[in-house]
């Protein structure tokens, strides 16, 4: 079968690999119908070193797809049965998964990291732990709301986690960070949650009016100690109550720290390359709470569904281009030019 | 009038000062009838560097008092009321005073920093914003919950504020770290609100004697990463849904970090005296959020002052050294040999 490989920075193929299969009872095969590529993908993009994953990185994290065998051991999930993946596996059972935070599962891990399991830029994809992992739809496979389904296998769910741990609250200011596809969910979640005034830090025009339609009521393009000052103008001169870090860079962080209200917080969900931080001053002295990480996107299917279902959010506008496996390499090349905001993957 | 005055490290005086008077029309004086040496009165006294402050800094945050004088614009205090005093002062009607936030007011300041207002330890003092500050009592200025009404003015308050921050919930293992008046406080406060195991990690044998009495279920006197892996080994090797950092040393909160279990958090109430931390790493990755500050004690008034007049906790048991103004620098040495857990003055 293929799959899509990243052998070092700026180099991803499409190979001929094993077909996926069963290796443990608790394990599914899924025929991928969706997948797509991934804001975090461009960080390997970027600067994975040469052999860092023996033999390339599979990779991939965010699926619909048809479940075409399971292992012995699992009951839930039946053959033929659409199915949502999020990018992290999970049993569904432990301690962490009880609380709705299945990436922190004791059994679990990621999809498309180089580690226990592959990746999902491909056509078929061996899934652990099928019956905590998986979440069947019930749609067709070809339903017209598949772009915002796709969306809860992470983007989607990672915007929801940004706002839920920056506290959105109704009428508290929210801004957002970053104007990527999370960025964009991170909108559509505050205003779900009922932010009225929701500032977007982006400059890519065509992103931020998308950001507008979702419900962003102001734009700030400038960088650094320009946009801190813009955002504390839009805002009383005190800064925002919720901060929906969604890019992960020196510069998100320390924007984020600048435009964070006293008793305000922070909602991370940009995987940080970012130095140590200073929380001993005003970050103590204000009152102001850090907080997320990798996003339960499994654990927030059961809030956000019903809102797709029903027509109220539509986060699959996020995609704006479309290809089949074989143009993968290039969708990489026009996320990483900025040309695409989200790519979808029809294998 | 008589006061303490801290003019460098270990150097605290008793002086004769100008009496406390009304400057601005929002103050008031109260003739102080209790005060307190904090822990956090320590760090000054450890490092404070010769003229810091101009004449010495005027030491003391936590009192209780009554009303001699108020500005003409004071509505609500009354002359001859008996009042808690916050360690903090704010006017109780800005956006973050409305928010519960009182130690951020826009209008407000802190006691016994050196800043625009004087300190507690005398017998007198000038209170800024008299109607947002003080909380009038409805008990004599000898009763026998005096003690634990005088907690309310910080320690009790603090220790909440660090459970509520620390995000404490019924039934999910509970850290507290450090076994002063505000770890002891903070045992109680997480036990008032539903925590089971409450493991306080201390190793003064009388203070964690009465942390036990407070609630807590488990001690673990060692320090370090053996510290840590004692936490882990109490909690099923996860570590703790919740971190009540009542320290501020580098110690503490590498401890907090090392113990703290995915998804959960860690209330700072400690003055940090640590530098920039790793927050990219597991914090991140595990979903840990860092929370706290200054307690807005005043706004948590309302909240605890019920517990304290029906018995139901009983945070004055901190108490064990009680002085005259005279004794202030005797009072310092103790608290400072850690001979004294926390001093109550009557001046």
């Amino acid at each position: 079968m293929l799959a899509t490989v990243m052998h070092k920075a700026g180099d991803v193929r499409i190979e001929t690999i094993p077909d996926a299969a069963i290796i443990y009872p608790t394990d599914a095969v899924i025929r991928i119908t969706r997948a797509c590529i991934c804001g975090s993908d461009l960080w390997p993009y970027h600067d994975m070193q040469p052999d860092a994953v023996p033999g390339g990185r599979r990779m991939g994290h965010e699926a619909i797809g048809v479940v075409e065998a399971v292992g012995r051991e699992v009951r839930r999930i039946k053959p033929g049965q659409l199915v949502l993946m999020p990018f992290a596996f999970s049993d569904g059972s432990c301690l962490f998964c009880d609380e709705g935070l299945n990436t922190s599962c004791e059994h679990g891990g990621f999809f498309g990291v180089g580690g226990k399991a592959d990746g999902a830029q491909a056509e078929a994809l061996r899934v652990p732990l099928a019956d905590g992992t998986l979440y069947p739809l019930l749609v067709g496979e070809d339903d017209a709301l598949m772009p915002s389904l796709l969306t809860l296998s992470d983007v989607m769910g990672t915007g929801h986690h940004a706002a839920v741990s920056a506290r959105v609250t109704p009428g508290k200011p929210v801004a957002v960070i970053g104007d990527g596809a999370v960025g964009l969910c991170g909108v559509i979640a505050a205003k779900r949650l009922g932010a009225e005034q929701i500032i977007i830090l982006g400059r890519h025009e065509a992103r931020t009016a998308l950001a507008r339609e979702f419900g962003a009521t102001d734009v700030v393009g400038e960088r650094g100690e320009a946009a801190i000052e813009r955002v504390r103008a839009l805002t009383g001169g005190h800064g925002v109550h919720s901060v929906l870090e969604c890019v992960g860079s020196e510069q998100a962080i320390a924007a984020s720290l600048g435009i964070v209200r006293p008793g305000g917080a922070i909602g991370r969900v940009g995987v940080p390359h970012y130095g140590p931080q200073e929380v001993s001053g005003p970050v103590f002295y204000h009152n102001v709470t850090i907080s997320g990480g990798p996003a339960p996107v499994r654990a927030y299917i059961d809030t956000l569904l019903p809102d797709i279902m029903e027509g109220l959010i539509e986060p699959g506008r996020v995609f704006d281009y479309t290809i089949g496996l074989g143009e993968v390499p290039e969708g990489y090349r026009a996320m990483d030019r900025r040309e695409a905001l989200k790519v979808m993957i029809r294998p």
